[in-house]
């Protein structure tokens, strides 16, 4: 990494398979990267983890420069001096509340009050995280998809103390890394899509409670008909498409008859209480095995590959017309 | 239409853009079709739109034979009785209730006590309109999503009077017609897409109303997000792919704070009372000009087509794994 380019300076916090992917979004973007690792024995295993991610970056072609000279564009280290002169922090640690408040500390220890730090936790509140800071303001929640290199996906959340301002800076910035973000004001609980869909979990469930529909019927349902749109206009540009007109009777009729059921559904404890988690230990909702499971994930590498092609090529056909 | 083959024929009855495109999903999936129109004056125009159709659907690469070669598999006419001896008559007349029930009448005037009568309703529960039927457990829902050709989605509901083996049977038969049918036990309310979406919507329109993102941002936020995984895994395979012992903690968490909403919300009570219908009169959720609108409906009609590649591609390869 070149001194030089002081300015342009991002860091990451923490090298695990998220932070790795957000490293190489990054660095695709054209910043120089400080890759740090609060702990030292993950020194050599996060230094790998880029590697592997600019690999399967470049075999996308998403980058846009020759791989080996992204080299001298990062440095792995666990010294948290090298954080001064970054303009944005990422902590992308483990979801240990602790752990996050030690790092925080650190991080505020070597950083001047212009840098922006950033949190991209799924699990914590935003609001409750921002106490541990010194400085609360510059901080905020920036929650990447998976791969961060290949998905334009980007939650950005203000915490009560958040200067929105910065947030809206970040947002701005963020078309440059390729991301269609979303701002959320406030960090409600699950922030936007986990509500959303959390909203059709809900239903999903009831559906299948009362016997209504089997869960791999729904399942088909929802993947060949909200599949068929969703890629190319959201549900509220689909509304429009649609005519509105037509939901109004059925906005009267289905809203009160939906379900709102308040913890997990019936289906689900006894796999909870197993600790069932899916196809990771083949134990879930549908059945698995390891070979079904590996070829699931194997096959969702390559379509996220293609669908985020798919998504892009119409993003630029629709955005000519701005939308 | 060769009249030996009268064991391989199905009828449609209504010939608008839902009817002649469900003609050539049946004309591709090598039934015989009788394509009825109840109006002698829809007679030319219908003939126009199922040529159409087929000329699309041709292009479209979906046509096991040459589209000339389908010209003697179809007939359209105004004479009901060419639906005798039809196994299965698909009614896709338009929704008023009148309409349907004379159009009921009159098909089962011709046909044998073997038929399946079915309805393309999305408005009129199946249970309600099964009572203008002399033999009602013959009837049922089958909904297809536009164009019926090139879409996977398909939902078959039960009234409170169907015959379930018969439902099945279809369900099964539609397989061979290229579509992953979905069986809704009961006719409830939206059957389950539009269930599940409604619980979207619902959520949607709460975290808008009370100012914690735009409606732009949660539309990107949902397609760059949901639009990810969709096609490949549905929403149920999803938590078993992501590791379902992650939900519990949010379940108990945004249950009890999702929306709840009973009526049309707020946001969009103004445009309806103006009858905004979206893209169609140019007044909706989004600023809409003619020139937006047609790019948006001809940009969607190229990606339905490589959506339905794309999805039926890991369809096929993870088939093989009885996922």
């Amino acid at each position: 990494m070149e001194t030089e380019r002081l300015g342009n300076r991002i860091a990451v916090v923490g090298l695990g398979l998220m932070g790795s992917s957000i490293i190489v979004s990054f660095l695709k973007a054209g910043y120089d990267v400080v890759a740090l690792t609060p702990l030292l024995e993950e020194m050599e295993i996060g230094a790998q983890r880029i590697e592997e991610q600019l690999e399967l970056c470049t075999k996308m072609g998403l980058l846009p420069r020759e791989k080996d000279s992204y080299a001298t564009s990062y440095i792995v280290t666990h010294d948290y001096t090298l954080l001064q002169g970054c303009r944005l922090v990422v902590e992308c640690v483990i979801e240990v509340e602790a752990i996050k408040k030690e790092v925080y500390a650190r991080i505020e220890r070597e950083v001047d009050a212009n840098t922006i730090i950033a949190t991209n936790t799924s699990a914590i509140p935003i609001s409750h995280l921002q106490q541990y800071l010194q400085q609360p303001n510059r901080f905020m929640g920036i929650h990447w998809a998976e791969p961060a290199y290949a998905t334009r996906f980007l939650e950005i959340t203000c915490g009560k103390e958040t200067d929105v301002v910065l947030a809206e800076k970040i947002r701005d910035e963020a078309e440059s890394w390729e991301k269609e973000p979303t701002l959320l004001y406030k960090d409600i609980r699950g922030f936007i899509t986990n509500r959303l869909m959390y909203a059709v979990y809900r239903e999903g469930f009831n559906l299948i409670h009362k016997g209504h529909v089997s869960m791999s019927s729904l399942d088909r349902c929802f993947q060949y008909d909200i599949g068929a749109w969703i890629t190319i206009m959201g549900i509220f540009r689909r509304m429009d498409f649609m005519g509105l007109s037509e939901y109004v009777n059925t906005y009267n009729h289905i809203f009160p008859k939906l379900g709102n059921l308040k913890n997990v559904p019936q289906q689900m404890k006894g796999i909870l209480e197993e600790g069932g988690r899916g196809i990771h230990n083949l134990n879930g909702l549908y059945p698995h095995t390891e070979s079904s499971a590996d070829k699931l994930e194997q096959e969702f590498s390559h379509f996220n590959e293609e669908i985020y092609r798919l998504a892009d090529k119409y993003r630029k056909k629709l955005n000519d017309l701005n939308l």
